[in-house]
């Protein structure tokens, strides 16, 4: 059995956006865009990424070998499996690749889990985790991370819960996750139920935990729990997750970091600066806003209003500012295209925005943005960034739009044509609405229906301008599920679309959802944006 | 002096969304809005309402007495006001008329702010302290709550911040309030922060707090303070605030309720069922979004999505669920408008959803949620909610929409023309743009700006569907400012359209947003939103 893998004097950070963050209803992202994030994951310097859950479905086993392929440095590829047969089986398959794989199972250890959802005693459930990380230690090796969990831990009786833990690093686990799987734990309860798991099995195995934000206390629990002796966190860009979501990887982070004296040598090896585009990009994939009060990566985080205020950080900033916004990748600049030297000036901008883009990818937000400077009279650091997203989000096309058009007046009716090609085969048609989109859309679905045999139908609108101006581009986010499959188990999908008119974003938009609906049909399961339809539990 | 109001076994809840809360940068409010929510936070039975900063600007002011005077039941009113000359005789006249008037007066203590802000030294700062308790306890008399604040408490020399409290309790204090203004604390440091105040006052005055949220553990700290021994926490609707906000209302009151075993005897009186009215309220007339996986609010923190999380929740709600949506005001009904059986339906309706209307107020949604059904196959629970806040932001409008209609297509551009009345007189123009709203906004500065001197000018602009659908309605919501003033202290304000028709919807809240600076330019200072634009703070 390996020994705990953290340096002395670090905190790791185990990463769970790809995991459980893609749980939250409506966040599902594509095996593509998974790569995506786990790619700012490793600029962000995490030590473990949680990638998926290769049981899930084909499509997630997919996304999660890729990621355990690519992924170097150090960085430790993670999977999730329940303590069910064919599930570690799965995940060891996916995660044997990684320069460093990361073996997660887990079952659940309250009463009510066992008794309401496994329908199993308690000396079953100890057997099947004990009997399941052995397999995974056999699997993996000596070398192997071997993570184990008890769902529900802060609901579980602390007495059997120390046996299971005692019995599976027994077993070879060198982790043992303690999770608030509820959100019900108040950080000084959970930093004395840390305290016990540290003293039973600190000495041989790393303890971890896992917070959810039920009650607004994730992040002060896992901090709670770092006191207490954890030494692996997980955590989340923006704090996704199911409900209320996880512990907040920018907040936890920058807690260790800014408080140094409450957590004497407990660092992490995040590279700060990284956070603001981390935080873009996990928004901009999952369509999930964050908050302008959002701690550490809101649009407001680092902004003074008050006269008193004002006052205040004019004459110096410590008054009210405890993290400087440089430290978190929060760039002053406003610098317009006009005064940018070519692609070499547009690279370092994008740069300093925590972007490293070149060749093929970096002409490519260079011809748009010259060709935006065309249609607005300044283009800004929102607007270069919203070029950047608009790639990362690439969907293939097998259907694409020729042209529109649309009228409307007062009172609210409108009328609009659209030409479509399908693989190749160009229809037209045209349809009145309640307004501009409602035709536009209307008529697409007129256009697609008989050759797709459903329509898209749209369960979300959103458009939010990128920069502030009357001429800025608009950035158009729609889901969409098939007319043909409903109830709560319907795949949705979400579409982005940008342009400076909001219209032509809109029809962007529901074309790239259109077009991923279409495209999860006939792949049949092969996408990870799936897996949610698939996933089941039963005992 | 008074002695503790709170009752034995209640937590007294302060909320400052109105004061703090309105300091975020964009949340400005109108006089009128600002008691739209002070009658939320009525029906949420708060123990005190701070209204405002009356010193900022004769339109706080009013805005501050208008809400003392209607607000009656028990319901405290607080007033914040500087320790210098002129701050506490204005928060004094603006309460005085208040059934429960509470003076809250502050002055920084921190080495820090003494020096680069006021530039005094201790004893001057102490001195300052016991003038002004002392001038309220006068003022008000035996039975009004005397509240002093140590700003920046976290960062202040214990010894001197225990002294200062016992003098201002010696000169009247009857609630001493402890800071965390930078967000800075740590749930264990804080919580001995507060034993030790408590040690020292307790017995004669009533301990607060007041966290911010810039590490996300406002929360976390306010319930590690009412461990300690405070009995009033002072929080805010959404967690809204300067920077990363406040401690969050909804969170603290839940988790009192949540854990009881965790806060012995100590809830709090909120009529919790009215926290998602409450929430949706201020989220609406401050333009700030509520993130999907925000706790209690969040339009996730009910839902589950993952095969295992659904297959528990189902088998039995408690496996995943540790409040139910109920008793947070989440009504799972989904009545189409069909069904209602008139004007008496539709008002059981929204008393279900946390409004209560009647008389014309009633009629008027009735007749706007009749016209609805003609535009749209079915008028959701989300639709009837919009058309009730629609209301809450009626602004007098002088400059009216006649008439729009627009033309668009591939490509981008975008032709439209709009007729406006201001006062009266009608003016129509033309204009093209990059994109319809553009064109459209761009003919309505042309049509404005030879009668005001001024064009608006867009900072912000967001569309939003109200439900799931095509033919759903749109929300829009702009931030202008006047192109004849610029900088960091400029007057920005929100304006709101709600229409099927989303330019229809941008035009009405462009028109709003323009009306409110027209407004604010006619009135001088006597909008409340414009109070920022004159605070300050020299010494």
């Amino acid at each position: 059995m390996s020994g705990p893998a953290v340096p002395a004097g670090s905190v790791r950070i185990f990463d769970t956006t790809l995991r459980d963050g893609e749980q939250a209803p409506g966040a599902g992202l594509t095996a593509a865009e998974k790569l995506e994030v786990a790619r700012q994951l490793v600029r962000l310097k995490v030590d473990v990424i949680e990638a998926g859950f290769p049981a899930a479905s084909p499509g997630d086993f997919e996304a999660v070998q890729r990621i355990a392929r690519e992924t170097k440095g150090g960085i430790a590829v993670a999977a999730l499996a329940r303590c069910r047969d064919g599930d570690p089986q799965r995940a060891v398959e996916a995660i044997r690749v990684a320069e460093r794989p990361h073996l997660h199972v887990f079952i659940a250890t309250s009463d009510i889990h066992l008794k309401h959802k496994l329908r199993i005693d308690r000396d079953e459930a100890l057997r099947q985790a004990v009997e399941w990380v052995r397999y995974g230690r056999n699997a993996l090796g000596a070398d192997a991370e071997i993570e184990f969990s008890a769902e529900d831990a802060s609901r579980t009786d602390l007495d059997y819960l120390l046996d299971v833990y005692e019995a599976v690093v027994g077993a070879g686990a060198s982790t043992v996750n303690i999770p608030d799987t509820v959100g019900y734990a108040i950080p000084s309860e959970f930093g004395a139920l840390v305290g016990r798991v540290v003293e039973r099995v600190g000495r041989d195995a790393t303890v971890s935990v896992h917070c959810h934000n039920d009650l607004g206390l994730a992040t002060a629990n896992t901090l709670a729990a770092v006191q207490a002796g954890a030494r692996q966190v997980e955590v989340t860009i923006n704090g996704l997750g199911e409900r209320a979501g996880n512990a907040s990887l920018e907040e936890v982070v920058m807690a260790l970091r800014t408080r140094p004296t409450q957590f004497p040598e407990l660092g992490s090896h995040v590279q700060t600066e990284q956070l603001t585009a981390a935080s873009r990009l996990v928004s901009y994939l999952t369509g999930f806003a964050v908050q302008p009060n959002k701690a550490i990566v809101g649009g407001n985080a680092f902004a003074h209003e008050s006269g008193i205020h004002q006052d205040g950080v004019i004459k110096n900033p410590l008054t009210y500012e405890i993290m400087t916004p440089q430290s978190v990748g929060l760039t002053g600049s406003h610098l317009s295209i006009g005064k940018l030297s070519g692609r070499r000036g547009l690279q370092g901008k994008l740069r300093e925005l925590g972007h490293d883009l070149d060749g093929e990818a970096l002409d490519a937000v260079y011809r748009q943005a010259i060709a935006l400077a065309d249609l607005k009279k300044e283009v800004t650091d929102g607007d270069l960034l919203a070029l950047v997203e608009a790639r990362t989000s690439d969907v293939p096309a097998s259907i694409r739009l020729e042209g529109w058009s649309v009228t409307s007046s007062h009172g609210g009716s409108a009328t609009g044509t659209v030409s479509i090609s399908v693989g190749g085969d160009v229809r037209s048609s045209e349809s009145t609405g309640n307004g501009p989109v409602n035709a536009l859309f209307s008529a697409v679905d007129m256009a697609l229906q008989p050759i797709l045999g459903w329509r898209p139908v749209l369960t979300e609108y959103e458009i939010k301008s990128v920069s502030a101006g009357e001429d800025a581009q608009g950035q158009a986010l729609v889901r969409c599920r098939r007319s043909s499959d409903e109830g709560p188990g319907a795949l949705v999908v979400s579409g982005h679309g940008l342009s400076t008119n909001i219209i032509e974003a809109s029809l962007e938009a529901y074309l790239v959802a259109t077009n991923k609906l279409h495209g999860a049909e006939i792949n049949g399961v092969s996408a990870a944006f799936v897996s949610k339809t698939v996933a089941e539990d039963l005992p």
